[in-house]
């Protein structure tokens, strides 16, 4: 018996290169002071992978991992983490994903995986509880990932084996592969599947017949009806069914544009006025057929959708969610739905991410509208805004990366590197990262989380706008001291980098518990009071119980993911945004005329953080204050810590 | 409130002529003397629908009928029935589904519906609670089942409306047309679908926010939960999980074959050697892909199965069930199941029996096979046996009556009778509804059973083998009074009789509550004692607290459709086999050499149900005994009344 509740108490070593696989007792540290997702993915990440590492070498190392909350009864928690160096970011890559792949790993007995070397041929790794074994899959490569996903469950006679698996743009190293798990969830973002590509690594497939205990059942199960109840016949519960339940996350496109930051035409701008044909109601309407929920949960935001009728009739898959509708209609302005319903098809069986992928077709049409690019470049192609056809063309010539296709595999950075010509002014990404579905001009925060966030331009390690659009009361309770009016300010850039950094902080505790964020975040909110209530009934930890140590907790964490980026050569530079967010202002909509103004909010971020503000090196004692020294000394031999 | 319990308490009458709806009491006696589904079916139409009416004209009726536990927590509770005239068999018709429309009928407020006329042009019929309305569906005309349901859901602006429709197959008149619910559930045979297409009504829409109550509440919902464990947790439920929970019912394949009965090469024999290629564990292996459940059950036999690779990759639908694979692999000679997944697939889509369509196919390739067809009759078609391209494209042919594929289209007793040449030797149906996956020789009562039902060759009416096959020792209880080892023998036609028509007077009343027979059939079986009590606590009428008013009330409803039939010429003469069964002995396996020799199990059976040894008609007194004199009065005005 494990002594923290919550965990499964054992981890998997993999070597792909000499086929060793060890099971080691989950160490008991490492789950106090970093929990578990990407907590102790960063704690691993930074001991085991080294800069000078090639992110795409057998010396990467990659680490599934899940929470102590992953597979409970708490109503959201079906999801994982995957951690590597990123092959598209070269720093910190991070990728979360829902379904039922996390809880049964769990239920196997591992509460993580790390994934090291590379094997000669493709193999996968195959887990029923005590019985781990790599197995051929040469048979396997090549394969979509629903074939994959499949073949692996008929070769093991168990339709219900989990597989997280990639797909042909996984092992054509395409730069933004996602690895794919239960047929339709993606750990989309920081090129994940490139790097199980690289290790010849095509799936991990689960079976566990195992379960999990809390530390204190009672109120643990109280606690989790209680969220279930927030959520099901709450106040909330109402709402939650009109919006979540009935849109998910595609709710999202009208609520953007209305405040003038739904990414359009390649982040030019943040109002889309053919919203009416794109927006969530279009969806629902034309599109979804029917409903799906992740492991256990109480939204159940997510859906099946399909194309009734056309060239692409019978098109079926689940989502797709705001971020990849938002890709692949305003953001490349095609007011055709279908399009970012086959698109998400093809991506999803691809294994690709959506929002880069979108990404780097939005950019080669603004690079083709400027005529940096020409046909002779794109194999003929017309790349028009709002062609459809030619994005989704360009969709299978990436993940096969077959001419053009080739270029814009590698993202829009490196793309932009090779074409030249001043196409970086269109390359909309913020430290390699092609820029997701916000836009710091009509909503400042969300400019800070893309500036500091350690994987680049997201909006998944901070997000502040439930507060700030007043679905709450919590940003008054949070922030006494400072006038609510101007903290829920979208356009006001004062005190968010306070509320940044604390929401950073909060992120962090949920990516590594791990906790769906569409589930805690919306209305009611769950906050520290919460996470240390959960933590604590759920682990058994005693320090948890103390909100102050559980904040502690989440900056420990945020932290060394940045450290890790320092260590490699990350510094105040990368705490920045692209042109078009800085320099450019808003041409219409809500934040009409707005830019960012990156530098006050970042110094707000800085002084919490204790960060220099030449340098965006950290004293020690920040370091200190939060457990890891060791880290300090470390960045201190390489001249990377600032004089307290 | 309504008196009884259970019943939502009002019908719906739609006459598609007049476009009038009429909202009435359910009527109590009607409940009281015929409880639902298929027993108020046989008294409304006997009713109603009288002899000389065309079953394609606006005379016939057609009535979608819940039963009393349809939509209660009653594990397998999720089906309906659909009651008309049947134009396949010119007698009664009458088919089931599972799913979960039978429930949302019974919440929107409606008992049952009777649907009267012909609509001008394409109409469907939408019920949400209060709100009853005719929709022009000139739109959804020529739309395959899984479109128009979509379209549907799209128009009315809910995925979650549960349609009953037709597809193309209907629309055409295809004798054996079926009405399919949710997407993938049939209501499968004697034509219903047809139905539909000669009134032009292409869907039921329907959706009910309204609850149910039984009468007696506590001992209902004890009860319920005692019937969920026997499946779930009981003795049984080990072994349900491994074979209905694993197989569902394609583990008929194997089981039926090991016995002898599996029909192949056209039902000339019942043993069929490459059953390792078409088996239970081969569909599970290569085709099943998910789980599925009707509503509410806790068997769960329901899949999803898809093709993974070749020509039809991506293929999927729910099932195939054992009749369909049968149909399509085993009955054609055809030894791979892609065949019989895309055949279930079509046969879905264009909304059309499997088993008839199956037969017809199968007929046809032995009619081919005997030189009385060649391709000059077929558009150039090789009708090979286990030629299963040439199966798929007659199913599709059939669907939309072109060329060959329309004198298919009109079922195998009529299809011989126009290819004469004594075609009619191949043509194997019973009283002109093609045989399901049965055969008698092997399995005697199963023999009887074709026989005497009163929609021809199928096995829904009565089905003794659980008993036969000793999964319980219930037939010694039964039948204390016979030798429990020739009761029990499948070669031996004594007391067969006697069996077959008390089990036809428990599946009348399974028919009636709706109970899923697959779910109170399997062990541990379901007997008089469990229906009465069922019956009693749920409806609260005081009669069915005992078992012999319980027995009755089935042998009244079994009693009434027959004499449906009876009333439109039915007599001794149709009370009999093709000579498949009765004249050429079973060429191969366990029952090799055998016959059926229906006639001492015929006279057991006259015996039971006081029918006329030389005409097959009632004695008045068999009919009195029941509750139905008017129907005797009737009967005897027209000659068709035996002597006491």
């Amino acid at each position: 018996m494990y002594k923290y509740g919550g965990y499964a108490g054992k981890y998997l070593r993999v070597d792909l290169s000499s086929g060793n696989i060890r099971v080691e007792e989950t160490p008991l540290e490492l789950v106090h002071e970093y929990l578990g997702g990407s907590g102790i993915g960063a704690r691993l990440l930074w001991n085991e992978v080294k800069p000078g590492t090639d992110p795409l070498s057998p010396q990467n190392k990659i680490i599934i991992a899940t929470g102590p909350l992953t597979g409970t009864l708490f109503p959201p928690s079906g999801r994982y983490a995957v951690i590597s160096l990123s092959p598209l970011t070269d720093h910190w890559g991070e990728a979360h994903a829902g379904g039922a792949f996390g809880p049964e790993l769990k239920y196997a007995g591992y509460d993580y995986i790390i994934i090291e070397g590379k094997a000669e041929k493709p193999v996968y790794l195959n887990i029923e509880d005590n019985l781990i074994e790599l197995r051929d899959a040469s048979h396997l490569w090549g394969k979509n990932t629903i074939h994959a996903t499949d073949l692996i469950c008929e070769q093991l006679g168990d339709i219900d084996v989990k597989v997280a698996c990639i797909g042909p743009a996984g092992e054509n190293l395409v730069k933004y592969a996602c690895i794919i798990n239960d047929y339709y969830r993606a750990a989309g973002r920081t090129g994940m599947g490139a790097v199980f590509g690289s290790k010849k690594l095509k799936a991990i497939a689960v079976r566990g017949s195992g379960g999990l205990k809390p530390a204190l059942p009672e109120e643990f199960i109280k606690f989790s009806q209680e969220c279930f109840e927030r959520h099901s016949s709450g106040e909330w519960a109402d709402y939650i069914k009109k919006t979540s339940r009935t849109y998910g996350t595609t709710g999202l496109m009208d609520a953007m544009n209305a405040i003038g930051r739904l990414p359009t035409k390649n982040h030019y701008d943040g109002y889309y006025p053919e919203i009416d044909k794109v927006g969530s109601e279009a969806i629902r309407k034309h599109f979804r057929v029917d409903h799906k929920s992740c492991f256990g949960c109480a939204i159940q935001c997510k859906y099946i959708s399909r194309i009734k009728e056309g060239k692409y009739a019978n098109t079926q898959s689940e989502g797709p969610e705001y971020e990849t509708v938002m890709a692949y209609t305003s953001n490349m302005l095609v007011s055709d739905l279908t399009v970012a319903m086959r698109a998400n098809y093809l991506c999803n069986i691809y294994g690709m991410d959506t929002i880069s992928s979108g990404a780097s077709i939005a950019f080669a049409m603004e690079c083709y509208e400027k005529g940096i690019i020409n046909k002779s470049d794109t194999d003929g192609l017309e790349l028009k805004w709002g062609d459809g056809e030619v994005a989704l063309k360009l969709v299978e010539m990436i993940a096969n990366r077959e001419g053009f296709g080739d270029l814009l595999a590698e993202g829009v950075y490196e793309a932009a590197k090779r074409i030249g010509k001043g196409s970086d002014s269109y390359a909309i990404e913020v430290n390699r990262l092609e820029a997701s579905g916000q836009d710091g001009r009509s909503h400042k925060s969300a400019g800070l989380t893309y500036a500091i966030n350690v994987r680049g331009a997201d909006h998944l390690r901070s997000l502040c706008i439930i507060d700030e659009l007043g679905f709450t009361n919590k940003a008054k309770e949070r922030f006494p001291q400072y006038d609510t009016d101007i903290v829920c300010d979208l356009l006001n850039e004062r005190y968010k980098g306070y509320m940044v950094a604390d929401q950073e902080a909060i992120f962090a505790v949920c990516d590594s518990l791990i906790a769906c964020k569409y589930g805690v975040m919306w209305p009611p909110i769950y906050y520290w009071e919460d996470y240390a209530h959960l933590i604590h009934v759920l682990t058994g930890i005693d320090d948890y119980a103390d909100i102050e140590e559980t904040k502690r907790l989440g900056e420990r964490i945020s932290h060394l993911r940045r450290m890790f980026n320092i260590r490699l050569g990350w510094s105040k530079k990368n705490d920045s945004l692209h042109p078009r967010f800085t320099k450019e202002p808003m041409p219409s909509g809500p934040g009409k005329g707005q830019v960012v103004n990156l530098e006050p909010m970042l110094k707000e971020y800085y002084e919490v953080r204790g960060y220099d503000w030449k340098t965006g090196y950290p004293t020690r004692s920040s370091l200190e204050r939060v457990g890891i020294g060791d880290v300090a000394d470390e960045l201190e031999k390489m001249n990377k810590l600032a004089k307290d």
